[in-house]
């Protein structure tokens, strides 16, 4: 399972590599318990990892132990179902890590236990998750999973008085940005951002060049738009949704396969995704100096005594140390809201 | 000279222990090089490093070595100026390291050269100024030291809307806070925080008992106050400072030979230290939840476009890892403005 594991994590980090699909790796054992075959999955439309060391073992497979990282989908997408191949290559056993979260993929275990095969599930399951973690936990939502990132001085602006923000982060703060974009499938702002700031939305090098696959770039709200906004370049796709519902947004990216939306909006917008409890995961850059007044990093949420403040669980915290030269370091926290409180999509 | 530092540090953490003076180290040493003996300053009233070696070496002092980590004094105080301690013990030669950078009290390496002793300057004198540093820096500026100190929510905010704010760190990060009022010989408020939030501005420990040395409690402000607020109880001394004028504030505390003042008034009183070049240091610790309103923990600093943001330098940052279950982990900076910019007491 742990070469499995390493298998499924070969295609690269999470996101649009795979997206809408998880990542997936695959050994064949022979009853000795040596190895015949491996395979992982590549991306959609590709064949998933189960086919792909099926293909690679041919006639071998059969009375084979095939160890997969995730239960074997039991549906027709854009590939047949795996349960239906391992049956039909007459694998002898199953071993897999995580169950499918996606009820409409899930029952695959079931399915083989029905056709004699025997079947073992668990081990390496937390590790299988994790691999995936923002596609699990967007298959068990029912929506796109939602990380909303925002960078904010110390005293909480984002912009001074007269409106301007450039830069509030770092260089280091603003790379690591294009890093953690580069692993959504999806980028989302309402229109004000987009008529005021009119950033781009791409994910961008060292260079500040465009590069690797791009995000979907998404503005939301009824405004219309001039069409000479960056977001509408050709440097990566664009789409307008014509709505300023929080949900019905995140319902028709979910209808469009979008998995992992980064959430780069002004306040307003964050605050109705938050308070939709739409919000999976915050990323703050901290950058250590002074306004004193200017534009709020974070709109009024309805707070009005410290006991009910919104209190997210601390994933982790990193100092990240200047990439220019005069730049001082900035803080980075990824921060979780309580899971309790995350408003499942409705299908 | 290692020996010497390592004297002066023996004393424990910079601060009340020994202000208004520094902390010193002497080492005796025979012309053969041999150790004849040692000694440390005490606190004010006790005998400087040098005449605490003097005593112990007796006649032994003459023809030795006095190695010494600040330039001897040539005042007279509550003791007499150790250059003439100095030269009438008949030392041959004296190696300092750090400069006297308090004009009342130098002069001292000049009078030992006139008496024919032989004089050495510079060896590890960036160590004994960091030995001192507060104190090295209030002797400079001829006014205490001023430490900003404050607790920010993410998005800026000291308290919520309906003005609660207890509490806004995390315990570690309040237990890091008594640590840093200890370092402190005064603890600063204006007339505004006496009245609404009552602190007691004491030195606790992790009981919340009062420990150790006290700084002075000081508010100003020309309101009066009831004396019913803690900051008045016998818990520590404390005084009530008539005016609304930094300046005019430090001066005063200065004439009390007060040599660090940690400021923890509200954010309009920290903005006026701010304005006015008086803040030296600034000690900013950031709690990972979001509030959305109530109030800034940063004033109004006249700000109005990014390019003039107060930009400190960051002397350190640290994440304080939680102290008290269901906590979450604080960020601790400790910033420095722009030495040029701060603003130097009259006297």
């Amino acid at each position: 399972m742990r070469r499995a594991l390493d298998l499924a994590a070969a295609i690269g980090a999470p996101g649009p590599a795979t997206y809408p699909n998880p990542r997936v790796g695959c050994v064949l054992l022979g009853p000795d318990g040596s190895m015949i075959a491996e395979g992982y999955h590549r991306g959609p439309g590709t064949p998933h990892a189960e086919v792909d060391a099926l293909a690679k073992a041919g006639e071998a497979a059969r009375g084979a132990t095939a160890v997969v990282t995730l239960e074997p989908c039991n549906h027709t997408g854009r590939t047949g179902p795996c349960s239906q191949a391992l049956i039909e290559a007459g694998v002898a056993r199953v071993v897999y890590a995580q169950s499918d979260p996606n009820p409409v993929a899930a029952g695959g275990a079931a399915t083989l236990k029905q056709a004699g095969i025997e079947v073992e599930q668990g081990l390496y399951a937390a590790e299988s998750r994790e691999l995936n973690r923002v596609w699990t936990r967007a298959a068990e939502l029912q929506r796109p999973y939602v990380t909303w990132k925002f960078a904010t001085t110390l005293d909480g602006r984002s912009a001074a008085a007269d409106g301007t923000s450039r830069w509030v982060s770092s260089r280091a703060a603003r790379l690591d940005t294009h890093k953690l974009r580069a692993l959504s499938d999806t980028m989302l702002v309402g229109t004000n951002t987009v008529a005021v700031d009119d950033p781009a939305l791409t994910v961008r090098d060292l260079e500040d060049r465009v590069v690797g696959v791009q995000p979907l770039r998404v503005v939301m709200g009824e405004r219309d738009l001039p069409d000479d906004r960056r977001i509408f370049d050709d440097q990566a796709p664009s789409l307008h949704l014509r709505t300023r519902d929080p949900r019905s947004a995140l319902a028709a990216l979910w209808e469009r396969e979008r998995r992992h939306v980064f959430l780069e909006g002004g306040p307003t917008l964050a605050a109705a995704f938050l308070e939709a409890g739409l919000v999976d995961e915050i990323v703050v850059y901290v950058a250590p100096f002074l306004l004193g007044a200017g534009r709020s990093a974070v709109a009024d949420l309805g707070i009005t005594t410290i006991s009910d403040a919104f209190r997210p669980r601390v994933r982790s915290v990193d100092v990240l140390a200047p990439a220019a030269p005069g730049e001082e370091p900035n803080v980075r926290f990824i921060l979780e809201p309580p899971q309790e409180n995350q408003y499942r999509g409705e299908q």
